[in-house]
């Protein structure tokens, strides 16, 4: 291992300190897992048959075949439960171009490989609206811009793991974002989602009524993956804060440079220094139907994102594109490091349930794939 | 010219009277322009220099440069008045390959070529969000799901028309859409764009506070869309009727298998038939953005989708893809018509506008083009 540039042992301590707090945390949830089977006379084997989601449509069973439409998927032509039981970690980010570049980044960081003839296959490619690869436990989806679009991915990939019957799926949205007060580069790791008025609720509107659903994120999730970056050798901060979810990227972020402004650069920079003031760190355009979809099924769910720009200095997007590659790196890289550690180092975590864990990259028998090595992640 | 195998010659008739009416109106709009120029003194000289947009953010002058993010464009890189500047149509579905093939679809049917050797470019694909094709006077865009997705993309197009001085440019969505009380395969053109609530208006929340925008359309342009679907040769119905917009696909649109739905069949039943009712023909989910942002701009602006169901029926899509292929082309045969008769049966409505337009496909100056011939639409 080499050595590391960082002099100062205090930085590394405070490492250790986070990573041996995951580590309990991870231990305190086996322990009550344990506690609550013993409780329960043992019935893990039965349980075990379903998906572990919660307050799915009650239908769903009935649906033979479900269609899931912008997937481009059916339960009649594919076999969810062969295809997808082994799913794990949901990942999904904005374009189709960074979420295929995520999933061969993962299966490095994992240890998997895939024959050197074949490549990832986009699964939902007639669909026509998102890519959705799979390497091994992670499905890495595209999920376009805004809410409505989020939420259709969101209710097909939960189906998905419905029928799939996957068990305490982790869902993780990787995105870039406008930073409130933060330097450019930074990570932005959500403590909850929040409207343009700062409640922290999705609003939707079914037969014209208006219903709301709470945005929350998970915070032990949220805490696992800060702990995953290295501020003695990573060249930016990581940071837990409050994400505002617009509905569009001009006048919803009071920005001056849309085709329409109704406002004066006054009026922008006081509700950009009243998000400041209530610890809003960045602003994007999905968290709230992520959080409030993903809570609804009891699924853990967590937000990283990039600020690319700090807001309170301006609303062009002036960064050259090889400085923006570089960052929209970092919420990946993070992200990946957090799999690699649940998946090596939480391993007795969990040994009851995958002893066998046949981690494939694509999709299920896929051809020649290689068993990722045991080793533990740092 | 093949003769029609329908013998009524009523049909016929009818669909003379429609073109007849289709140029007493073009005519129309031609005489008020004349008249109204005579009362302003022709100062038309001056005037043609901008673009015709209006209510555009007053700030739109000073951005030097201006970063069409999503777009992948800037003014400092690109020449917008030389590139862009002879859009007169703007056309936008949802995904990126629909609105390629429309591309080339539309450049067959008003007559442009391009050199063998070449093939249209995808103008936004720095950008990484949309895919955008210049067919001479036709842009063709994809725009996303959802209001936020294609706010975005409207927001930078409108931006792109002023900076390139486009005058009177038309937008039209063409889409697809769940029918009501319709025959799947319809081709609905929307007389205005509602909300859940059955309320013709956008909101978007600016600092926090609801805005709300008057979601209309262009009543004369659908007409002249409408009047180009031949009831005697089409083997469907185009009809015009009221579009609801929702912002997600399952339980906003009442369907009853998505991951989630805490509503029982009778409560769907009774909201779709309240739909029925109120003369709403189809829900999609991009109406209200695209009509509320063109209004304010003052464009003309225009929806046509096809049903490819009967929500009447069910929810989901079980539709063999051949023939919903065959269907989502019914939109962009009706547009593509339109903008044929547009370019050549009105020529006399805008000769003084636009007398030696070098109408190119692919983006300006892209090389081997060929003028379109000067032939009558019908």
């Amino acid at each position: 291992m080499s050595k590391s540039n960082c002099s100062d042992c205090t930085c590394r301590l405070a490492n250790e300190v986070g990573q041996l707090k995951a580590i309990v945390n991870a231990q305190s949830r086996t322990l009550a897992k344990l506690v609550r089977q013993m409780k329960e006379g043992c019935k893990k084997d039965e349980e075990a048959k379903e998906s572990t989601l919660c307050g799915l449509n009650p239908c769903l069973k009935c649906l033979q075949p479900d269609i899931l439409y912008h997937l481009g998927l059916n339960t009649e032509t594919t076999d969810f439960p062969k295809v997808f039981g082994d799913v794990r970690f949901v990942c999904m980010g904005g374009t189709p171009g960074r979420m295929e570049n995520f999933a061969y980044y993962v299966m490095q960081e994992i240890g998997l490989k895939i024959n050197a003839a074949t490549k990832l296959r986009n699964i939902s490619e007639a669909g026509q609206r998102f890519s959705l690869f799979k390497v091994g436990p992670v499905l890495c989806a595209s999920h376009g811009m805004g809410c409505p679009s989020i939420s259709i991915l969101l209710h097909e990939l939960i189906k998905m793991m419905y029928h799939a019957k996957c068990k305490d799926p982790v869902f993780i949205r990787i995105g870039t974002s406008g930073g409130i007060g933060v330097e450019p580069g930074t990570v932005i790791i959500s403590s909850e989602a929040i409207d343009g008025r700062l409640n922290p609720a999705h609003e939707i509107l079914v037969h014209g009524a208006s219903v709301q659903h709470a945005s929350q994120l998970d915070e032990s999730l949220a805490d696992e993956i800060k702990m995953c970056h290295d501020p003695c050798k990573d060249s930016y901060e990581a940071i837990i804060g409050r994400t505002l979810c617009a509905h569009d990227f001009y006048e919803g972020q009071s920005r001056l440079d849309g085709a329409f402004c109704e406002y004066t650069p006054e009026m922008k920079k006081s509700y950009l220094e009243t998000l400041q003031s209530q610890q809003v760190k960045n602003i994007e355009m999905e968290s709230l139907a992520f959080a409030a979809l993903t809570s609804r099924a009891n699924i853990r769910g967590a937000v990283v994102c990039v600020a690319i720009l700090n807001r309170l200095n301006g609303d062009q997007i002036k960064t050259p594109h090889d400085v923006l590659s570089k960052w929209e790196k970092r919420p990946q890289e993070l992200v990946a490091r957090y799999i690699r550690k649940v998946l090596y180092h939480n391993d007795d975590d969990d040994e009851s349930e995958q002893p066998e864990d046949e981690a494939e990259a694509g999709a299920g028998g896929a051809g020649d794939t290689q068993k990722a090595p045991a080793e533990e992640a740092e």
